[in-house]
């Protein structure tokens, strides 16, 4: 059995991503951690704001090994950007429309309005660049393409779930992949140049 | 000057914007319309659900005119795009990151949530799909094809739009503009293909 402070961050984790960081209160929290509300403020002397900050960067970072699944042992790029898309779909009706992003809906809530937790959420977006950037550049992409290449994956996926969410629908997200692809064998066509 | 349910409505979508739904409060929105608190549930027996459908119909609809916009007495699709995205950006450094799409941020917040506002999201993204379609079709493209150009259009800016938020940077809408713009040249040799 986890710990209680990993079941905090858990528990945080869902519950931000499916009701954003404002409407998520820190009774629930404890409630779906099955934790004394006192241990809250022993593992977050700083409150909310501290256990937003840990469970952004947590679940963000957690969030890297993605690029490990479907492009470590992959020798096609495009594949393995299609396979990725098509993955992210599959989660997304198997959660109900729920489970896309960890970190999006508390991105957009805080960008204008908390600036610790909007650092976090820039820390991570720019871990999942980098990381991505380096995972791209081995399939014969200089790093600025390869880069441009990580962004414009993430940004499709991103807007992809939040229209996906939206309509209940993955057309957003096959558009997404398919979009995506095309940069990809773009990116390749600039790398071989 | 406005009336007074324009003025509450106005009110709303910037601080829907800005704060997000649940992060704003009915106190703050007469506070910041000049109304009486009143003169809320007169307009909007419903309450704050009822503001939040209509204020995420009337904001997201208004910006069906940026099709309009860029893609009227516009002969290059691809010119039109990239002077969308360009467009974007200007107006996120200009409103220091924060004016990007009227109801992204309400849209993930609501869509496990609250089913009626989740429909009114779902409704404001289906007509920018539709009008869009309608737009870039005259530009020799089918309807399938101009409907995955906008859908495109709409995941890269939406996705973009948090990136560009959290990070405080523009390199995701350029980004984003110029997988878009690909994909307008891709959708185009597809047409006259």
């Amino acid at each position: 059995m986890a710990g209680t402070k990993d079941r905090i961050m858990e528990a945080s984790a869902e519950l931000f991503r499916r009701n954003g960081y404002t409407g998520t209160g820190l009774k629930q929290i404890v409630t779906a951690a099955g934790a004394p509300f006192g241990s809250l403020y022993h593992f977050f002397p700083g409150g909310k704001e501290q256990l937003g900050v840990e469970v952004i960067h947590a679940s963000g970072m957690m969030y890297l090994q993605l690029f490990d699944i479907f492009f470590d042992n992959e020798t096609d790029l495009v594949h393995g950007v299609e396979a990725a898309f098509a993955g992210a779909a599959v989660t997304l009706r198997e959660t109900d429309y729920a489970d896309a992003c960890p970190i999006a809906t508390v991105a957009l809530e805080v960008a204008s309005t908390n600036e610790p937790l909007r650092k976090a959420t820039a820390e991570v977006f720019t871990a999942w660049i980098d990381y991505g950037t380096a995972k791209f550049q081995p399939f014969g992409l200089p790093e600025a393409t390869a880069r441009k290449l990580t962004i414009s994956l993430v940004n499709s996926l991103e807007g992809a779930f939040v229209l996906s969410r939206a309509l209940r629908d993955t057309e957003p997200l096959a558009v997404a992949g398919a979009t995506t692809a095309l940069a990809a064998k773009a990116a390749l066509a600039e790398g071989s140049g």
